[in-house]
């Protein structure tokens, strides 16, 4: 299992994944699933992704060595030559398509699961920041203001906290720290989501630094954050008025 | 889709589950699924369904007519006759088995979901109480003090609070509470679970009463509630220390 959540606010973009990979509660490996394809001065693109390996792992060597022109003799078709990110996200969608194709016929009649999901993000030139949610069949939708975060694989643990918290207006570091609580929530219920997380948080000024970090198995400041948030939601808890109802009980 | 929650403290005993029950987003009803399967001086039994209404149903129907005597000519077993919480959910889960392979052949080759899930809970003579979560076989587990609440349904959403702030010391007021927002959060993100929502709650001590209260579509109580908490979430993730490593970007 996996869980990414990208949020997207005036501030800027915050993506994380986290690392765990399964085949069963008895084999267990780190993988990274926060990709950055393509950066240069004048772009960008991060990419996470869920679901099968072998999927996500083809998908981005293809995207690496470029899809075939659609011109006799033309060149590769290049991430790094995209003009937007909406062209982008077709390409993606179309490697997706085309790596999927070439396993889908010898799958049929198993159980093995080939399918995934990517969340899109970066900037391209002037043009801002532009995210998208990849489905498995290579089509895809752009986020907007009014949904400021969107989740892929182990998602329902972790979306309370984002659906109270997280707002179009939120600061950068509050979505990094809401983000993360988001995690914490997913790890104590799903043995499947487990640390080290990546995380990419690139500023909508693009005069200020992108960070990259890397949640470790043993990192204090994301050790504090978990507990000081139980200790909290207990004191939230304690400052709830009385149900009224109860005093029927005493 | 069903939302159910018990939790058991050292205080008492707390049941609730919403009402909603569905065929499609536009086929929406409302059904008591907290049931009070049997009540006298000595004995209290409640029961909370999840799952296909018709199983749910003729389950209790069978219940309260009772199962076929194991003697010839004997009487019918009841509820009402059962010495223990064990023996009673011994019977309910052999009644769930009655039920399910009544039907079950003629559902073969459809895409008809029969299946249920059952929380039992309550209390006989002065053994304490005891509760049981009831499985689509008819097989059972116990609830421990280890594992102070059970869930059925669409769980996901409203378990990281439990995880945080339910233990077994819990006082039974502040366990309603902690259930209730374990609804708002999965009642917000699942429109397949909404008010009313059905309430038992059984003090340990016998000499307490028990309350039972049902949330309505328009309670002023819960929805102070829901925007406390809502409110109180986001004083909660500004009282975490900005995470440090994201100083990078300024």
């Amino acid at each position: 299992m996996t869980y990414c959540v990208r949020m997207l606010t005036e501030a800027g973009l915050v993506m994380i994944a986290d690392t765990r990979t399964n085949a069963g509660v008895d084999n267990i490996s780190t993988y990274q699933k926060l990709h950055l394809l393509d950066e240069a001065p004048d772009r960008l693109i991060l990419m996470a992704t869920a679901g099968s390996l072998s999927v996500t792992q083809a998908l981005r060597s293809t995207l690496a060595e470029g899809l075939p022109s659609l011109e006799p003799d033309g060149p590769k078709r290049m991430l790094r030559d995209m003009p937007t990110m909406f062209r982008v996200a077709q390409l993606v969608g179309e490697a997706l398509m085309t790596v999927r194709q070439a396993i889908n016929h010898v799958l049929v009649g198993t159980s093995v699961d080939s399918s995934v999901a990517l969340l899109l993000g970066g900037r391209i030139g002037a043009e801002g920041l532009h995210l998208y949610l990849i489905y498995n069949e290579g089509n895809f939708i752009e986020c907007s203001p009014d949904c400021p975060f969107l989740q892929i694989g182990e998602l329902k643990y972790g979306k309370p906290i984002l659906d109270r918290t997280l707002t179009y207006q939120t600061s950068l570091d509050e979505a990094v720290k809401v983000g993360l609580i988001s995690f914490d929530s997913t790890m104590r219920s799903n043995l499947s989501v487990g640390r080290p997380f990546d995380l990419i948080a690139v500023p909508s000024d693009p005069e200020r630094a992108v960070v990259r970090h890397r949640i470790e198995v043993e990192d204090s400041y994301y050790d504090q954050l978990s507990d000081d948030w139980g200790r909290l939601m207990t004191e939230a808890r304690n400052a709830i008025a009385d149900p009224p109802f109860m005093k029927e009980s005493i």
